[in-house]
């Protein structure tokens, strides 16, 4: 598989957007938070969506040309209502609002319901981060992990993402793995998955791709992920006034809406200290973690956004790698809006 | 072992913090608080805490009189110095502080340094939630925890706690069990632990009790766990300018200032819903997660708080059963203080 280049595959990716009905400013912000991704090694949160996307706004089920609004605005308070207009562009609109928000009352919490995928958290936390905030970033997804000691789904993968002036960025899953990594195995024909990432349809732990990708995700380690994906939902869809998560859908469903739920913290670092002695004391923090020396068997000890930072170093200069199967996906879809496909 | 009842057991705790020189009202702050937590079951984090309170206090490591003050008050955020007071002491001024801004602001962040260990951080999200509001603490602690490939402590067990109106109540620990659990069995002679709660001092996991005791916990999940671990440690040292994880100390070392730091974050709820609505909300996304049908082996599905809500109601009833090891640990201390155990 040839490399590609990120700009060359963001702009293959917008003008694929742009063809399936998206306005060109919203498809610029889309095909940016997924490349992203690519970039970081976040493959499950690349390209490999875009298929999933076209699929949806063919299908009537997402509305490019909604805007969302502001249900109301109160302190450091805002619900906000996405219309199922494109996840993207619902999050670019409430990192804004929380950016505004806490720059001025030094703290914001936009919740926002009937949204859509928005790609991978990181990418919306670090818009707070780029203006001296500390960013939370939390979404509620389609019902397919099921609650400790459960078998059924009940809740989604809801991840916690942080982002901070320093060198540190948490984006994960608040199950052991998240949904892509399963799906991306499927896509590519890996038989096996690891122990511990999955539960078949009847909430027994599987490590066949197959039957984990009929089957559900589990918990990260046990109970505490069930408390975790809840705290997550009760900041979402609870607080937002949005869908509970049994009606949620994911992406790969078809004939509703979506009607996700997110929430968007912004902390003003400089209501506590000024922004480059946090940086300074975010360097003294990552420093001393890095210098615990490592376990047998490791060589050094990394921080959250280490391993994703190095990948997007490297592929900033060698391009993207993409999986063969996922590249596919991508051209067919291209071609489904009739949009050639760049020459490799 | 007999039961002790909830009110004697206060009585008890108070009139021995009292006998070490802590003024009668944080000593009432503080029984409360301890015995609560026994109440619940969670015993770790119960009267088993005072031997160790009392040895600090009686060392002059805790200053009983001190009660703190604010650094800074701007918009959502305040910054407070804890002047080595009772941890109970500044957790109940800085939940008062964070139920006032956020009644007005819609959102707090108040973040304590310079504190000392304040119980179970689930009584003081309670506090928030009392007044309507969402409480989401946050604390740091001796580093114990090694980051995820590294084998020496660097970290607290941090915890992450959320209370809310309605009938959810989440208190974690970033690590697979709480510190107290290790304790807890190696007090009471426990030879063995569960697999996944601990490595021994070289980084190996391990479950011998007493390795483990000399040893550290283990990330929930591994890296995630480490992830979680820091995401608190940055919203309570870092943000509040405490002191780094290294200068942390735990409430069994001697000769210095535990220095711990806190974070309290208050969302009013009506600045989104009404609290009844919200309530409502709470109540249906529980009973949606309780009917998922039970996993093999289970008979239901619980959300977190429940265990301890069971634990709270039979033991207000019935008293609260005591180790021995723990009772005996508690009137040795009464008695080094002079105060003459209840007869039982």
């Amino acid at each position: 598989m040839p490399l590609i280049s990120a700009p060359e595959l963001t702009r293959f990716t917008e003008e694929i957007l742009v063809a399936a009905g998206v306005p060109p400013h919203k498809a610029a912000i889309t095909a940016a938070s997924v490349v992203a991704s690519n970039l970081r090694g976040v493959d499950s949160h690349g390209i490999q969506l875009v298929p999933f996307y076209v699929d949806r706004l063919l299908a009537g089920e997402v509305d490019p040309q909604a805007d969302g609004r502001v249900i109301s605005e109160s302190g450091a308070c805002l619900v906000f209502d996405g219309q199922n207009g494109i996840g993207q562009w619902i999050a670019e609109t409430c990192c804004a609002h929380a950016v505004r928000i806490a720059g001025k009352q030094g703290m914001a919490l936009v919740v926002a319901r009937e949204s859509n995928h928005f790609g991978a958290a990181a990418w919306w936390a670090q818009k707070m981060r780029a203006a001296g905030q500390i960013g939370i970033v939390f979404c509620n997804a389609s019902p397919i992990v099921p609650p400790w000691q459960g078998k059924q789904g009940r809740v989604g993968t809801n991840p916690i993402c942080m982002s901070v002036p320093g060198p540190w960025l948490l984006d994960m899953a608040t199950t052991t793995v998240a949904a892509g990594r399963v799906f991306k195995a499927f896509l590519n024909g890996q038989p096996e998955i690891p122990a511990g990432w999955a539960l078949d349809s009847e909430g027994v732990p599987t490590t066949d791709t197959a039957e984990a990708y009929q089957g559900m995700l589990m918990p990260l380690g046990g109970y505490k992920g069930s408390g975790l994906a809840m705290m997550v939902e009760i900041l979402c869809s609870v607080l937002s006034g949005g869908a509970m998560p049994n009606e949620v859908s994911g992406i790969r469903s078809h004939g509703k809406a979506a009607r996700v739920s997110q929430a968007y913290m912004a902390i003003e670092v400089a209501h506590f200290m000024p922004v480059e002695e946090f940086t300074t004391r975010m360097e003294k923090l990552v420093n001393l973690i890095k210098t615990a020396a490592p376990a047998p068997g490791y060589d050094e000890v990394l921080v959250a956004g280490d391993p994703e930072w190095r990948t997007e170093a490297e592929r900033r200069q060698n391009g993207i790698p993409l999986a063969e199967g996922n590249w596919e996906a991508l051209c067919k879809t291209a071609a489904r809006v009739k949009v050639a496909a760049p020459v490799r």
